[in-house]
């Protein structure tokens, strides 16, 4: 069924933009709009919005694409030309493509028509998408709560008998008997040394050793929606240093939240963090941005970084996950995702935040 | 380093096309002409080709990409735009633009120049891959002795007490320790009347018994060059009708191999297969094509199929694989991959197809 709130949205996000037709193709974007999956490979599947509330579908036979409601269906079969039949109902001028559509699709429409000129066509749908309805965030917090129960399996099987990868691959399986079903290998778990690196996959035949921090990044999608979380806790024993850049990080990241609520600049979220880092004298350490945009995918917009312009509004749902990371030492981040609300933010990820050394 | 060779071939294809120009941005079809991987994900990254044999490429410094012989590199920085420097590189009239580029870089280059027109670009290089050169026909050799030792270790493991996912899962496990790096998920191992399904993949729980038919079709992609070969083979006893059909199967493959050679037209490679199965009775129950192009990718022009237009040419590779498929009894399927030559074909799959049963 056509969303038509979220139909709505989009139309009204068209018309800022001076966009008067587009052309949505990408599957998330169909599926957020109709709550259907298409996949149409190499074939021609899109959905033309125009900003008078004219809707139209183009689909191969093949896809076994039902009517929508509302929406003026055109169906063709291998051999037809399906770019034939969306030319036929665009209007003269600008029309919008999605940024990710083949670009033979997008050549093929413009060869039909001499009075079209292409523009970048994603924003209205890509702003949308980054403000959560209730449905959405209902959606991110069943995913959150399935996160907050894999960081628990992971950290209850910390064993000097589990390489990174055997554990790693435990929470793959965790993730899959709770409903994640693609794009899950290699979370990211970490020991000793191997968590200062940001971006480290989990490695066959790295073992744990007492006082190393056990770093688990952990991130799946749960019924189209993404979750994404980090915990780091101690094996054994912590020493003084580590201790002080956890609590470190744990102050950086909890600032961070604190300072969420609509009308802030991303930027400026990103700045909270660093500077708690920077005045303790780590802010050479932190080597990532703040957090990232989540929903239908795992990294979208908005960003909590200093390059990015956009600001906080409510429904927006990003992590905040600073860290420290010291070479060949040790590396600590902590990361929630949190939605924004009317007067802050909801903290959908909840295990708890204090250091926890684990025998 | 360039492939000066191939790099020619595709300049004199662009010329019998009219093409004076195309972008190649495809990530295989770069490590086609340069030996190198670029995976650019979001980021603009091409090389332009033009008639005249003039060739630039266009990075970002992100992806490292070394100056290459005889190509004018130029490099941007994250925040600077890359579709300035191209525009700046191109004659004006028709740009071809490879199909799968997406749309957001097609439409920045066509902002920056109105004097340009797009058109699609990837024939010259799609041709070209289509005739496999020396180095590439021994990487496919090498791939397809993979393929071989895969069938024997599967018909070799076949045993009561697995299922198909089990025995599948193995198979994968064999393709990776000996080389097989990705999308190797779910090989298709089927019993019994599974296999009259012709992408039946292997299902958890499905075992065994005696007079099932055993189909293994395996695929992988070893040194970026893909396999992909079927045998079928009967567990315990055969019955009559089984053995008929197999026998059927078994002439129409050999006949099709038989009939190859360059001129030969690629439907007419499907005709003759499908004419050994109409004659003996069984003509609606080969439910696919005969046969499709493979390379660096698992499915690639040319394919043995009635609708096929192409003419077998030497260098070309691809399967032939007739079946017949009688629904809830049995599916019989042979596959080979061939490279045509100068008088006929050279069969790269090589383990015996005289019907086996097996204890
Ligand atoms: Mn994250
Ligand atoms: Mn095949």
């Amino acid at each position: 069924m056509m969303n038509k709130e979220r139909l709505k949205r989009v139309i009204t996000e068209m018309k800022k933009l001076g966009l008067k037709q587009i052309l949505v193709s990408d599957d998330p974007s169909i599926f957020w709009l109709t709550g259907r999956i298409v996949n149409p490979m190499e074939r021609c599947g899109a959905i033309l919005i125009k900003d008078d509330g004219d809707v139209h579908a183009f689909m191969n036979n093949l896809f076994c694409f039902a009517p929508l409601d509302g929406v003026t269906m055109h169906y063709y079969a291998d051999g037809e030309n399906p770019y034939k039949l969306i030319a036929d109902e665009l209007v003269p001028g600008p029309v919008g493509f999605d940024k990710n559509w083949a670009s033979k699709h997008t050549i093929s429409i413009l060869k039909e028509r001499n009075d079209i000129i292409p523009e970048f066509g994603s924003e209205p749908i890509d702003i949308c998408k980054s403000h959560k309805d209730e449905s959405e965030r209902e959606a991110l917090r069943h995913a959150a709560k399935i996160n907050d129960m894999a960081v628990e399996f992971g950290i209850n099987h910390i064993s000097p008998e589990l390489d990174e990868l055997t554990l790693s691959n435990m929470i793959e399986e965790f993730f899959e008997k709770h409903g994640a079903v693609q794009d899950i290998q290699l979370q990211y778990v970490c020991y000793g040394k191997n968590a200062a690196e940001p971006h480290h996959g989990a490695v066959a035949g790295e073992m744990l050793h007492e006082g190393d921090a056990v770093l688990f990044d952990l991130w799946a999608p749960i019924n189209n929606y993404w979750c994404d979380m980090t915990r780091t806790v101690f094996y054994k024993s912590v020493s003084e240093e580590h201790r002080k850049v956890y609590e470190i990080v744990k102050q950086a990241q909890q600032a961070a939240i604190d300072f969420v609520k609509p009308g802030v600049k991303m930027s400026d979220i990103d700045a909270v963090a660093r500077k708690v880092i920077s005045d303790a004298g780590y802010g050479e350490y932190f080597l990532t941005r703040t957090g990232h945009g989540v929903g239908m995918t795992v990294h979208e917009p908005p960003e909590a970084s200093p390059s990015c312009d956009l600001v906080a509004e409510v429904g927006m749902c990003f992590s905040i996950e600073p860290g420290i990371y010291l070479k060949d030492n040790v590396g600590v981040r902590i990361e929630d995702l949190v939605i924004v609300t009317e007067d802050g933010c909801e903290v959908l990820t909840k295990y708890p935040k204090d250091l926890q050394v684990v025998e």
